[in-house]
């Protein structure tokens, strides 16, 4: 939380009802273009050139960088679809549209909208201090930032805490990650070895795991090749429920590459025993 | 529908409204048991011995089995958890009471509750009729049989059709499957034969595969190992919805084994010789 020490919490208050505000509107317009007659095959055949997938993607960051731009027009934007800057105030909005785009033009319920508040460090992008995942069609929504760690659903609400270690942390494992075939065949082999270890690893759920991790539900997210902003949103999450998010390596993740998401210390470093074994 | 010939439409529509009421009764039950607090691992550890999956299993399964026993005694009941009779009245509840367990104890929205009615054939279960599968934590129920197709979900609700085929209908085809490890050593070589054919390959969402194929978002799911509790339920939406339900060899699927269910006539055919080439 250091990168907001300089922050009030009715700062805090303000840029998390505002990130609200944006998952909101990416909301409206992902879901307007989701699950369309016939899938996004059929769609795509009835209007050559119209791709709903690129559509929602595209209509929701333009969404988000509108309010942005009329609200805090001196913030840089770093968005999957629209380019990025760094913009003049210190503070970057990362915004991944649809994470999980493939899952997005299957229906499935498990991708997301990802929202990150990072700090400018050193005339780069740091790492995230506030954060949102958001799951449009189940209307569920994870937030985490200084102070707030919560999860708003059809069922309610409730805090969200990443749960404790098991006695044998690794053995007792769940683990995700979103494709069977992690990155390199390197970064597959390291895969393999930690899956062999887990009690049980699932795949295709996209952000949604790390909102499971946040949740208290599983206890790892491993993946490679990750961009920023597929990450920064999750992170910020997974951090203020208590969890802890590094590169294989254990050094920063918030720029993407190798990322490793795990509920508390003990099964973070086993695992990362493992993946440099 | 040739097994529900004899049912006049308000036998139809009586049944149709019991298979919702039990699914109801089980929304309840698995609800209660979800996702609870530090998840399945340390609810586990709380109480020794207890198993919140295996307890939501049985009491939603409990829970459906008390309503059919006080409204249909004559009824057979083919539950995956107490047991498998074909009564006296020529019909057979199958009922799997969390289909994806795995994906219910890791917390995510893609397990279901599996309702399927079947007549007795020859002495034997016969394929079903009348099917629901439930997902309880999105509030989504896909329900088919004789005259229904539909979704009732938190946006409403809608007809379920499968989607007609794209003109390569294998090079355009979205696949599903819950784990990358098909079957046996023969199974999976020949799911990977299909899979490496196929647009898109996705793994991990159970049953919710086939409520995804009935509302015409993907056009193939192909398991192995079935039991007939896991395909009753949804192959009666499914081809309520227009799609085909077979085994690999293009025979019955009811019993379970290795299935396919198919968007379309055609991605079927292409399908099933891939998977015997």
């Amino acid at each position: 939380m250091s990168a907001s020490h300089d922050l009030s919490s009715n700062d805090i208050t303000a840029l998390t009802e505002l990130a609200g505000r944006l998952a909101d509107a990416a909301r409206r317009e992902t879901l307007a273009r989701f699950r369309p007659a016939g899938g996004i095959a059929a769609a795509n055949k009835e209007a050559a050139g119209f791709d709903p997938v690129t559509e929602a993607d595209r209509a929701a960051e333009a969404a988000m960088r509108e309010i942005l731009g009329r609200e805090r027009p001196e913030d840089g934007i770093y968005g999957e679809e629209q380019g990025q800057s760094l913009g003049t105030s210190g503070y970057v909005w990362v915004l991944d549209p649809i994470d999980g785009t493939r899952g997005f033009m299957s229906g499935t319920p498990t991708w997301g909208v990802l929202i990150g508040l990072a700090r400018v460090v050193d005339g780069a992008l740091g790492a995230p201090f506030l954060g949102i995942v958001d799951q449009p069609y189940i209307g569920e929504r994870f937030i985490g930032g200084p102070g707030i760690a919560r999860l708003i659903g059809p069922h309610g609400e409730q805090d969200l805490k990443t749960r404790s270690a098991a006695t044998d942390a690794l053995a007792d494992a769940v683990l995700f990650t979103t494709f069977p075939e992690v990155g390199t065949p390197e970064e597959g082999a390291a895969f393999k070895r930690l899956s062999a270890q887990a009690k049980l690893t699932r795949y295709g759920m996209d952000c949604y795991a790390y909102a499971l991790l946040a949740a208290g539900q599983i206890d790892l997210v491993v993946e490679a090749q990750l961009h920023p902003y597929d990450i920064q949103g999750p992170m910020a999450v997974v951090e203020a429920a208590g969890g802890i998010v590094t590169n294989w390596q254990g050094g920063a993740a918030h720029l993407g590459g190798q990322v490793i998401a795990a509920a508390n210390p003990e099964i973070h470093a086993a695992a990362l025993a493992v993946l440099n074994g």
